[in-house]
């Protein structure tokens, strides 16, 4: 009997269909449904093989399955679970792939009816690409997958959450909401605020007639690369992990702040220790 | 007859070793003299014909050499440039390949005997890897080379320059000491900060019992490659471009700090707009 008897996947892309092709090949899957507003991404999804079936309700949707994956923007988990909670059937599991936890897993976890379960999780993998057709068996393999319990949160339900995302491939990590939050901002969040700013600072710079953006070379464009990412995305991100995300502005900024401080002094030494600290840490997580 | 009937090559590395490749393969290059302290690596640059033959003393080097190209640590080339003068050839062009060129173009222009000339230079170019062993003919080929004439800049040099960088692939653009230096720092100084800042900053942050440094994924990786540069050279660069550096860094703490702002009120349409003027500016150099 597959781990998962009917898998209802609420926003069909990437994410979800990757998962599900990984539980596919693992026989771990038995019917899945997924649940969208634009019919040609899930007529291709069906095309591929990667849904069964689809409906535009997702209330539709869930009825019946024992695991609901919602895969949709952050900002609107909560009020997915919300709609779908009392249409779930009794023992469903609804876990999700949000990339912010805190302003998540809480409020989900009290909209669930008696019986019913939520569980956080996030899948720390993707590419540059999206939408189902972009998706693919093996996108978990040997990544982590973080999964945030809480003290309401059903033994049984995260087991089975677990064992999902590690025959997908994944290594499972248990973190709680906060940490989670923290860390994503630090090596997610973070990076791409300031890459943001420093691409905006770098074209807005009108010392000279023109601009000179045209000047950068393979470095620049290789460390900016995360500044062609989703607006609107990563708004959602910035609003929904706002607190983390300015815990950690204010932190580089110290540290920005320190750094400009020994460039001022002319501190030979002290750029020396800095830049070499920096390496040194960087060296570690090749 | 050759563009350079004797070239001097002071710093045998991937730079100097690129360029003698490629005027080589157009036969554009008659001796090449290399000088350096290291012997095997000397020896190496030998035995993979960039150079002819090898002293470890410049003055020696530069004799009768109608071409001397510099690329020592640019905190080292104003002194490079005093210790050689004197033993120039007449007719002899001394450049460099700094990526710093306010501090080196005036300094070593004075220094130039009667009939000697310096063009500063910077090839935008360079691997993760170092050393002679590491050079390419093909390492200039699409790249720009910017070049930094003066108002003391003689034609005849400065066209010879051009011409030998047009020679090895590049694309020369002239550009004023003052612009280069702001250019640099804008599109390739300040990534470098930002980065080693942030790795710091990351690395550096203690509110759990762990690093959560391990947790970064492929983005934090990519997006901090460059703090893995070399401390030492970075350091030179702080400190010799250190008012365009502070100048960047000031306005992108600027554009940071906006963006803090918008985080923190929770202003979502700004954060869109800022980010989308980012992602608009990015694709536009993609």
């Amino acid at each position: 009997m597959p781990l998962i008897q009917r898998l209802c996947i609420i926003g069909v892309g990437l994410i979800g269909g990757s998962l599900v092709r990984a539980l596919r090949e693992k026989g771990e899957v038995g019917e899945v449904v997924g649940v969208g507003r634009g019919v040609a991404n899930l007529e291709m999804a069906v095309e591929l093989g990667v849904i069964d079936r689809y409906t535009h309700d997702p209330c539709e949707g869930v009825e019946g399955a024992d695991l609901v994956f919602l895969s949709t923007p952050v900002c609107s988990i909560v009020d997915m679970t919300a709609r779908i909670a009392p249409h779930l059937a009794p023992g469903a599991i609804v876990t999700d792939g949000g990339s912010v936890k805190e302003g998540i897993v809480a409020p989900s976890e009290v909209l669930m009816p008696e019986g019913r379960h939520f569980v956080g999780g996030h899948p720390i993998a993707g590419t540059e690409k999206s939408g189902v057709e972009a998706s693919f068996a093996t996108l978990y393999q040997g990544r982590r997958c973080i999964i945030t319990p809480t003290e309401k949160t059903d033994p049984a339900a995260l087991e089975k959450v677990k064992r999902m995302w590690e025959i997908a491939g994944s290594e499972v990590v248990l973190m709680d909401v906060i940490k989670h939050d923290r860390v994503l901002a630090a090596v997610s969040h973070l990076p791409h605020m300031v890459a943001y700013a420093l691409v905006n600072a770098v074209a807005g710079y009108d010392r000279f007639d023109e601009s000179i953006l045209k000047y950068s070379a393979g470095g620049f464009r290789d460390f900016t690369r995360i500044a062609s990412s989703d607006p609107v995305m990563w708004r959602d991100i910035a609003l929904m992990n706002r607190e983390a995300v300015l815990e950690m502005m204010d932190y580089f900024a110290r540290y920005f702040a320190d750094l400009r401080a020994l460039v001022e002094k002319g501190d030979g030494a002290g750029l020396e220790k800095f830049f070499a600290d920096s390496k040194r840490s960087r060296d570690e997580i090749l």
